[in-house]
């Protein structure tokens, strides 16, 4: 037998706010068309590959008579790739509005991701099934999965499983990968006559899946809460033992909006964004004394204790560590690690790397801490490349910023006290209970997703917009993925895909935190946001990210 | 200027609950007199140590006419050791009891821990200044420290700062060891006829400083919930991934209380206790061998994942270990470890290492992974003692399951794939805001602190006991800290020290646990608390701790 937790039993009585115009029932939902759209960038390219799905228009949903066609609907569902809060949700509103188009439609979900729908493995879901997964978090629901939609021959499975089970759609919760794949599988059963759809929704924990019409992908929401309530925790016990720099990294490879976004919620005294770093073209060097400099300028004023903020992927961002990367990647290549891991000895080796490394990248190498040095040549992936995920760069940071300080000790410019403590949170924010936020957007999303379907369209985002306002204000319809896309080079070819969402250095939310992070560095500016409250005052409970506010001009 | 979230504008809103029989108003509360106390154990002795304050009676407040005398009153409070949710509150009760008897009272904050009292480096609390504080974490009021009080020349100071002030009593918020000194010190007032009363609050997340009059320490509701909370999220993380084991330690050297705590509110796969690994005098092997049978049983139902929670003091349980440890220390002892740090690569220190330790403890440190055997040679402090609180327990022991799993993989009994990631929560709950249990009972313990002084009580806990009633049943009251105490070893003296409450194998909270675990091992019987609530339904947001509710009764 479960042992639900209080919350969990409460959050079941939870409603989740759909956009306004979403709200007068079934029979009262209308299409209104907007402009064709282009893609991004790369037109001709884009519009030659999906010639029956590019160009389409945007659409809004209103209020009035519902036109769809009567036909009975059975729509597959897969989560696709990481764990975001809301996935659920999403499940749980597409599959209400299709219940409560035709109680006869039916909603299948694949397990465990996108292999689900090439293995055929699914199950069925029902009322009793699924009120159990109301306004949590997780995708244990179906579970996912990271298997890739891509091939033609993966394409030919799909339509058979979907001809066998008569599905009329299918909607891929996925991040931007999973979106591209979504609008490649959309082509495919256009091409083919299928008559089977394809519709995504915009998940990812890492905020990198938005663009004009995007506002946000879902799950970013509550995953920088959860972090952002853990790093304020960290930074209020900083303030009180006045003894430790906390280094704290936080998930987010390819882009730093989990790293702002903390960092504009929990006022650190320094935030790392990667995309700074690589347009900057930071050296390791360049970031830690920028980071002793806050050290030192803080135990100048007898407060040896801080907090930083380091998004996971910030080495990589980092032009001489790409390099060094590259060049020990061609160093142990094929045949050549056998030679290396002869060597008895770690020292042997070093000489070894010594050799083999330009002058430069040597240099670079030689100010790691050695634990990391060895990671780099021990831990390698099946490939023999070194697997730069597992670099632990908050621990990275801190011995660089503590062989700054021990220079500027001998050299008489600093006299204070540095003991670092590390943490790294990922796994904690990426399965909570979503927000009010994220569980009204994701509900909205499926919701949504499934009028989309109703009123036929294929190869669309699911798309709830305005979000910085009022749910009751929130704008439905869709977007062709398309639209997000450019051509980039991935493993030597040009390939379609949607163009990733970086943090721009001369967007609001970097430009409100660049204003800020001198006084921050030094003061302690520290806010506590607490944990997510899911009842109480609206401010407290309805309030979405920071980012978001200063991307829409409700804070300045 | 200060950028404060809207939870913390929010909890400033808060009333905290006093206990019924506080809330007529200070000319409403009497005394009434219990029984004389004895300590715990070793009666005589500690009896001949504290001839002016053993043997006190009980006390509890009821409604009734105050009879205290009319006095001015200078209290100074101190915060001692780590934080703990709800320290804040206690100066709040404290202060406004203190207001409310006579606004002419002074309340002092000494700075930084006991160090400020003996530094006399105080504030003395405002209206406006106190009130940026209520409800919320952290010790950032007046900061913390660990300066110990336990030195006649120490005692001659703090009275000396007391006389200097005109204090008449000294509130000392601390843990076992702060308030065994506090006893020390209020005997020392007594003795030399000082007038200066000295007052216990039971602070501590650990959970370790309770007897059948102290129901819990405070701290402890709240860090677990937040523990609680990420590990929850963990769980559904790994439920919806389905291919990570999660090793999770947890805050506490000396009890489990807050491992099991997080046990019972979560329903990991594993869970160590470190006094049932010390009763059956468990080795690494066997540890890893119980952790590894959870694996395999699991993998061979397909869900090659799981949760393991740790507590960060298990190793030193292990007697093997410990033997192992004190051997290290010997064999490196002063001049000795020259030797070894002479030695140029790990090769030459292993053999050195074989050599010097006995075939038993070698076999020990044999089966370690090289990281941690280095650590354990490498990482010493400045008295070349191995430093047992950085050991990564739980890298430690996915390491030995690896191991284990290898073993049996090729003996053909596991056929399963294990991933382990690692976490250690601590420092992410000893600042959340508190709960609402722990700020009403921080709060009342801070009131109940000053009519304890304004009754002339000496040597006295605070104490707030039917905790797991609902505020308005609380019990207010007092209790001689002598009750705790007994004679233990420290630094090759007999002392009179506050018994620690370790987790008692035969009370109901470890009962509960180990009827449910084994079930808990091998299916996924997770449970997910989410995080702390402050607002909403009283059954989600008043709820104090499984193990209060398991030992009162309230829970079979």
């Amino acid at each position: 037998m479960k042992n639900l937790s209080p919350l969990q039993k409460a959050r079941y009585q939870y409603t989740p706010k759909l956009p306004g115009m979403l709200r007068n029932g079934i029979a009262e939902i209308c299409v209104k068309e907007g402009l064709p759209t282009e893609s991004v960038a790369d037109q001709e390219k884009i519009k030659a590959l999906f010639p029956n799905t590019y160009g389409e228009k945007e659409i809004t949903f209103e209020k009035g008579k519902n036109t769809s066609l009567a036909k009975k609907q059975v729509v597959g569902v897969i989560l696709s790739g990481g764990q975001a809060p809301g996935g659920h949700n999403v499940i749980c509103g597409l599959y209400d509005a299709l219940k409560a188009t035709d109680k006869n439609n039916v909603l299948l979900g694949f397990k465990n991701g996108p292999s689900g729908l090439l293995d055929d493995d699914y199950i069925e879901f029902t009322d009793e099934y699924i009120n159990e997964y109301r306004n949590t978090g997780g995708f244990d629901i179906i579970g996912s999965g990271r298997t890739k939609l891509e091939t033609k021959e993966q394409f030919k499975v799909a339509a058979e499983v979907a001809k066998k089970h008569g599905i009329t759609a299918i909607v891929i919760i996925g991040g931007d990968d999973s979106n591209t794949n979504a609008a490649v599988l959309a082509e495919y059963f256009a091409a083919n006559n299928t008559g089977v759809q394809v519709i995504g929704c915009p998940k990812t924990i890492d905020g990198d899946l938005k663009n004009e019409d995007i506002e946000c992908s879902f799950g970013f929401d509550t995953a920088t809460k959860t972090y952002s309530e853990v790093i304020g925790n960290i930074e209020r016990d900083a303030n009180s033992a006045k003894k430790y720099w906390h280094f704290v990294k936080v998930m987010g490879r390819s882009a730093s909006h989990v790293a702002l976004e903390c960092a504009l919620e929990t006022q650190p005294n320094i935030c790392l964004i990667s995309e700074e770093v690589a347009a900057k073209k930071m050296s390791l060097s360049q970031i830690a004394d920028y980071i002793a400099d806050s050290v030192a300028a803080r135990a100048a004023k007898g407060m040896n204790f801080g907090v930083a903020i380091i998004p996971e992927g910030v080495v990589e961002f980092v032009p001489e560590f790409s390099v060094l990367i590259a060049e020990i990647n061609e160093l142990l290549a094929g045949a050549k690690a056998d030679a290396f891991n002869a060597l008895a000895t770690w020292k042997e080796k070093y000489e070894f790397i010594k050799k083999g490394l330009t002058a430069a990248s040597f240099a670079v190498f030689d100010i790691l801490p050695e634990t990391i040095q060895q990671q780099l040549f021990l831990e390698r992936d099946p490939h023999g490349n070194v697997q730069v995920s597992l670099i632990e760069s908050e621990k990275l940071f801190s011995a660089l910023v503590k062989a700054k300080l021990a220079e500027r000790k001998k050299a008489g410019t600093y006299n204070g006290k540095f003991n670092a403590l590390h943490h790294f949170f990922g796994y904690e924010g990426r399965c909570a209970f979503p927000s009010n936020f994220d569980a009204d957007y994701c509900y909205s999303l499926g919701y949504n997703a499934f009028m989309l379907i109703q009123y036929g369209f294929n190869g669309y985002l699911s798309k709830v917009s305005n979000l910085s306002r009022p749910a009751e204000e929130w704008v439905a319809g869709g977007m062709p993925i398309t639209k997000m896309m450019n051509m980039e080079r991935r493993h030597g070819e040009d390939k379609p895909v949607i163009k990733k969402a970086l943090v721009e250095l001369d967007g609001a939310p970097f430009k409100y935190f660049e204003a800020r992070r001198a006084t921050w560095a030094v003061e302690t500016a520290y806010t506590y946001p607490g944990a997510i409250q899911y009842f109480g005052p609206s401010e407290v409970c309805d309030r979405t990210t920071v980012t978001l506010a200063l991307e829409k001009g409700m804070l300045k």
